[in-house]
């Protein structure tokens, strides 16, 4: 079969990649659509030193499934992360910090940039026919932005600023605008920025926002390493930082270590953010309360993987989205 | 007067320093006792880049006191953050987060590390008779420690490191072990980790202690750039680290900056934590329930300040107090 394929920080098209065999409980899923997320760059510049096929975000139609013959045929989006059920973080109720998971096109596992992929059964979500496979393909990235909203308490109308106006960003500011709060969403690209007035969402260019300590949450959406230093000059003291951006080890460029004694001085509280609730994200894109398609950039064919990555790590550029 | 001047990185003893003259509304004092604190050390690797007379721990006799003359005469402690009363942080009950704020041998105001210096009267606490000098002197460190207990929220038995056999440290593990928790305290120095024994508080030697992330809250009191780090791999996902280190900006080395990724991978919740509520020191000590008297290390006179400070910076010494 077809496949993006990462080894030691190059990315490879490869056209004769082996079959995927699904182990106990796996199903097999041909994807029909694909999105090309900011983990997949940083991936390719060695973060979590991952070697295998790229790509985490889909939808598809289950092809096979021995011993799970009712997905068969179904049109699934699927949790990333594979767990073992079995350790203290499994019988916790935390199965995505399950300490042997594996992770779709992460970790320890090939992802879903190619022909077939397999995804354990217990992973899959069935997406209702009037999803369509545009809107489908953003239940993980929206499900990610989701999860801020599982890990704040909203009191008394707070100011909440969203930092970033990329892909995970204009996910979050949709998702918390929705909140009774006051919402505003900073950037440094005006042409992302200007989808914000599409939403009713409050927006303003990074360059032109004093940095005065007086929001009471700041989500952290940038990507970039200067992200966290940016969040720590807007949030008030005793207030919340929910830190949603991973970067890759040599993007602390030396010398730039982060200085965080802010955090102590103004006793800030700082949440790591990572994967969501999927059932949200499927709620929210069925009842059409979240837009999505507008952040679609462009559509290549997964034979053109490598150029659509290349294209994904351009400033203006949204979410790219594959197909087979 | 005398007094233990910074300047530039450099500290030195003045025997001819002014007196300091109360504004409306401060009281000048003469401490009795003072200690010397990390903070003071890492002033003088220029964390803040402060300048003037050094010391904010200390307990004292009210000398002058113009238009608050109940206080005259009174022996006090006083909390360090000098505020404006008017700001939204002033307004909003955070006072000690005061956007104008001075802080006493810290941030623009001479600190205690002298014949006399000034506070106001509103920043007093009277100290029971029954509560000595020598334990006094700890009530600006204990508030400190018992802050991290006004920022935690303690369900069902948790597991709690405490992270350094400091002086901060060793009064952290003493405070989280009235909870209901299972406490251990880890540090470096054997002589120092004794202490818990006397106080049947659980310790082990950092290199003896397995980094398995599974402890539900760590407190990260080493006061070194690498804590924060130790912390990451000790606490579990989706579990508390309280942050108490501040460090210098010199003290991160270059290419050493902290990667604070795994707080976004494994939803660690970051709680930075400074000072505390006198009360509930001043309480704790009237009570005998917290032992600090077994902290002391040394006593030396005002006068002999620049090496009581070189004391203090010493692996195996714990609180150093100044004498007039």
């Amino acid at each position: 079969m077809r496949a993006l394929v990462l080894e030691k920080q190059h990315v490879r098209f490869d056209a004769n990649h082996a079959d995927p065999a699904p182990r106990p409980g796996e199903v097999v899923i041909r994807p029909t659509r694909m999105g090309v997320c900011a983990t997949d760059l940083e991936l390719c510049k060695g973060y979590m030193d991952f070697r295998g096929v790229l790509g985490h975000e889909f939808v598809g139609i289950v092809e096979q499934a021995p011993g799970n013959k009712q997905w068969l045929g179904k049109r699934v989006v699927g949790s990333i992360n594979c767990v073992c059920g079995k350790c203290d973080m499994c019988k916790a109720g935390l199965r995505e910090h399950c300490r042997q998971r594996t992770v779709l096109g992460i970790a320890g596992r090939d992802g879903c940039f190619a022909d077939r992929f397999t995804l354990p059964a217990a992973n899959l979500y069935e997406i209702p026919d009037h999803v369509d496979d545009d809107r489908a393909v953003f239940v993980e990235p929206l499900a990610a932005a989701f999860q801020v909203l599982r890990q704040l308490t909203i009191e008394g109308r707070p100011y909440i600023t969203v930092l970033g106006d990329g892909r995970l960003g204009l996910l979050c500011a949709q998702v918390v605008s929705k909140l009774n709060a006051t919402v505003r969403c900073i950037g440094k690209h005006p042409r992302k920025l200007e989808l914000c007035e599409k939403w009713g969402v409050k927006h303003r260019p990074l360059e032109d926002v004093g940095l005065r300590q007086d929001q009471d949450i700041v989500i952290d959406a940038t990507g970039s390493p200067t992200g966290l230093t940016t969040a720590m000059q807007m949030v008030r003291p005793r207030g919340t930082i929910v830190l949603k951006t991973t970067i890759s080890p040599s993007q602390h460029l030396p010398g730039a270590g982060v200085d965080i004694s802010p955090l102590v001085i103004h006793e800030i509280n700082l949440i790591g953010s990572r994967c969501g609730p999927f059932p949200d994200a499927i709620d929210a894109l069925s009842q059409e309360s979240i837009d999505v398609v507008s952040l679609i950039s462009r559509r290549l064919k997964l034979a053109d993987g490598v150029e659509a990555l290349k294209l994904a790590d351009q400033g203006d550029v949204l979410k790219v989205l594959l197909e087979p």
